[in-house]
């Protein structure tokens, strides 16, 4: 786990801020080095399931040179924790380390769902990193959102 | 509910069978047309999560004129239970009728995980549509992958 990567991801959802998009993004690395990243893309695609990790994903098997269906070896840096679908995504994806930042108690797979626990070998999985930070972001988006300026 | 939009699914399924991967096909149907289809596709990208549930969602935003995010008013018709990740995409696309045929009792994610009983107005879900005809469809492919013809 390195600080720098969801430095790396929080700096990306900051850059998008202005985009009425919930500020979350996601960062895959392996071997030390940035493969791929993925920002939450509802609104701009229309489509309720563009999220951020999934984005990234996509990105790591088509620029990330794995030569392998799975991600074993590489790690995600997520601002969020992941919904269902994500977590869900990644599991099959066989990522090693799964690294996020504010914890979703509504709709967190792990917070709420703890879908971790009936899944036979789930990654490892680290909530809370930089913590106050990714919440901050979120949370201002959503006061922007209601004060009328998204 | 209509069978024929889960035998126009198995159609897709056996169409592809010749193909090294599992025979998973899915149906989105709105207004009683079939808007996308969707056939699981891991091995041919080298995609661990390239699913038929995914795909068929992603082309109903491409190409299906619903000029929303969201897929409310459709249903899916699956010829396997989804996993975690395809039932996380189809709750947070607000896809009205969940259809499917095989149970998955190792990775489905109501049969296994029951993420269904904690979320907030989930679609609707109804497992076993033509169970036979899409379980042995399944254990065929199983067949020849372990008879070395896969």
């Amino acid at each position: 786990m390195n600080n720098k990567y969801m430095e790396y991801a929080l700096k990306i959802a900051s850059e998008y801020f202005y985009l009425k998009e919930v500020p979350v993004a996601a960062v895959i690395v392996k071997d030390e080095k940035i493969i791929a990243s993925g920002y939450n893309n509802i609104e701009s695609s229309n489509n309720a399931t563009l999220h951020a990790e999934i984005l990234a994903i996509n990105e790591a098997h088509y620029i990330g040179d794995l030569q392998s269906k799975y991600l074993t070896g590489a790690d995600i840096y997520i601002t969020l924790e992941p919904c269902l679908m994500c977590a869900g995504a990644l599991f099959l994806s066989r990522i090693s380390n799964i690294y996020f930042g504010a914890y979703d108690y509504e709709n967190g797979a792990f917070s709420k769902f703890e879908i971790e626990k009936k899944y036979n070998n789930p990654p490892n999985i680290y909530g809370g990193i930089m913590e106050e930070e990714c919440s901050s972001l979120i949370k201002g988006f959503f006061k922007e959102l209601r004060n009328g300026n998204k």
